[in-house]
């Protein structure tokens, strides 16, 4: 056969991406876990019309395909989909609130670029079935905990609300249909600054009038207290848009009473986040070190997970992205330790002696040591060389000697230094 | 749309599934890591060509499609095909030995029946590039601590070579093609007994004496040794047979200079695994508590990882498949606290009092108890029957009693009891 690849888009994560990815994953459990999520594991592969009529114009992305059967399949697009249908199909079985997790890859059908995968892995929390304030603040607070977890110290989640978006559109003057082209305006705004949103909107038939108060409240800046002041005063006489900010308050109280700091949220009324399932508070993190994008995002859709059911279940949930995680954490060499699973190797001195050393990897690792062994006697040099290739730091050797003194030699091949250790100390001497 | 669906085979893991799977691959992982072995992960999906061609009769059981652009895809087979893959293609980025594991699904296109499934997890651990015994006998201690690790005490792994059943069906006269046959029909003896298997072999021309001469050696009984030596004794003359029973001692010297006790395995000449790119060893965990069948297998295969590379990388691996582990351990009843990920429910006794439930709830998740807040305050009743649902043990209430005190209410559901507990000891309290 041809040189044998990978489906373009696909990657495959050798171990020391994998290492990282997999501690990235490890701290996101424990943080979803610690506050009672359950996990779900959901396939791979959908029917095609579970995922489709719910995207939007990202429909065309479905990775779909044909099976042997002729069966219209999809690969999955996205966790929030699959939990609608689980919800549904498993109603009995399900008590709400239902606090659920679940981490794997899904897929697009996109001609693939830079930082956007055919296969990507994601980390979704999600609190099903509740509309109370506390639940967002709960979701924010576990993003909090979580960025805290993984090691980001600087960030700062903008916070905003559908029901303010939908204000600010409403004083446009458009059709909450058309309110569209608002958002997606709005949301270039760091790109292409205050003059490129306006010439959009002016574009979008918004009267030159509507665009400056429009553009005044998305440029709002100051303390939270201060713009959902702002907005309460400039948004007046628009129920709805009152009733949104009355929750973001609410919502903001809640993440005072869970002790989330004020460092680390900020509402943002041009934090404007695209996917139309949003009903209730959108979120998005950023930070300093990584300027080329936000971390994660999420918010609260109270009609899609209610969709196959046929009855309304309120969810508000996030969705961390691991390839984002790992790129960003290892561009900004967040985890230089993290380079092999183990930093002892253990050699064979000769054939007589194997049992001697095997006896001794058995024993560091019910001590929980992670320990490589040499699968060769004898011709140690070839052997510190395997464990240096491996990046191992210490070699330890059990030669005749040593088992009669009951010591082992420990050789540092970070320091290049090398001792003479009792057989009892070995485990401070190699941690 | 219609009813929502899984596709048929692929299977929703709801959360109590989830938690002892869970439970399992943190465990596998553990052990791996213990020996040194590095994380890989490929996509679910690969080239069908890098697949097809090395599964004999199994070809047809591949998960085949074409993506919208043409392309003819599979979801992958295993977790063996894309090591190889990888093997060939990062030729410079790894170093022989080399030790890794691969968590994940695999794929079948086949009919789903009870127990096979068309997605399904494995747990596979390869040892790539050494033809050492003790990388074979590496392998089978991983094995071994891995089953004792997840709460199994009665198991055994019965060991064969394949150069050892090369010579159980050369004394029979058939051709090595042919040989197949032969290891169906020894691999039926469990199901249709001693005549039963006499029949197949009368039938695939083999002639009564051969018969009774092969018959006699795949049902020798006694200790490893005693086997070990009878073999050496009947396949005389057999160099290569004499060959596979000197690696076999070698490879059982490897498991007593490990420690691995002698209870937990034992060489059995019947044991004819299907998979026809086994080169040595052969090995399969069976355990008395669950009589269906085999727990888990693997073998050395020194032909298949080279394939790709062009170059040959033996190879000794074995693979846990979770799904089967999932269920026998549930049928066992093996893990019965995995109910939910929490056993802390903390209510919210008033509007006013939020805050103090909610930063209780943070203090005790930085002590690692994972916690469960309510979203709503006030109807204590409702509260306590939440948590009641949820399966939670330990519910807390911090009233305004509680508060001036410094103390809080913790109720056991599980025993009915109620007791006013300090704060400095509600960690001991529920833990």
């Amino acid at each position: 056969m041809s040189k044998p690849q990978n489906v373009k888009g696909m990657r495959d994560h050798l171990p020391q991406a994998m290492l990282l990815r997999q501690q990235i994953i490890t701290i996101l459990t424990q943080v979803f876990e610690q506050h009672g999520f359950e996990p779900l594991s959901t396939p791979v592969v959908e029917y095609a019309e579970t995922i489709e009529g719910k995207l939007g114009d990202e429909e065309k992305l479905i990775y779909r395909f044909e099976d042997h059967g002729g069966r219209k399949l999809a690969l999955r697009y996205d966790q929030t989909v699959p939990l609608a249908r689980v919800v549904a199909q498993y109603a009995g079985q399900i008590s709400f609130p239902w606090r659920r997790y679940a981490i794997g890859p899904s897929y697009r059908g996109e001609r693939p670029a830079r930082g956007r995968y055919r296969e990507f892995w994601q980390a979704d929390a999600d609190l099903v079935g509740s509309p109370s304030p506390l639940a967002d603040a709960e979701i924010i607070a576990i993003l909090t905990e979580s960025l805290t977890a993984l090691g980001f110290s600087q960030f700062t989640t903008l916070l905003n609300h559908r029901q303010i978006l939908g204000g600010i559109a409403r004083i446009s003057g458009l059709a909450e249909a058309e309110a569209g082209n608002i958002y997606r305006a709005i949301d270039k705004l760091d790109k292409i600054g205050a003059d490129g949103v306006r010439e959009e909107l002016l574009q979008s038939n918004i009267s030159p009038e509507a665009a400056e108060r429009l553009l005044a409240l998305v440029l709002l800046e100051g303390d939270s207290d201060t713009i959902l002041q702002e907005l309460t005063t400039q948004l007046q006489g628009d129920e709805k848009a009152q009733k949104g900010l009355r929750n973001l308050r609410e919502i903001i109280l809640g993440l005072e009473a869970m002790g989330v700091s004020q460092a680390h949220y900020q509402v943002s009324p041009r934090l404007a986040r695209g996917l139309s399932y949003y009903t209730g508070v959108v979120f998005e993190a950023i930070t300093a070190h990584w300027p080329q994008g936000s971390l994660l995002g999420g918010g609260r859709y109270d009609e899609l997970i209610g969709m196959f059911a046929k009855q309304p279940v309120p969810t508000v949930g996030l969705a961390f992205g691991i390839d984002r995680l790992h790129d960003v954490m290892a561009e900004l060499e967040m985890n230089p330790a993290l380079h092999t699973t183990s930093q002892v190797f253990i050699t064979l001195f000769s054939s007589e002696l194997v049992s001697e050393s095997l006896l001794l990897a058995a024993d560091l690792r019910r001590e929980g040591i992670k320990v490589v062994t040499s699968l060769e006697s004898g011709n140690l040099g070839k052997q510190f060389k395997e464990a240096d290739r491996k990046g191992i730091r210490f070699v330890l050797v059990l030669g005749p000697d040593e088992v009669a003194k009951g010591e082992v030699v420990v050789k540092d091949l970070m320091n290049g230094t090398q001792q003479s250790v009792k057989r009892e100390n070995i485990v401070a001497a190699v941690s």
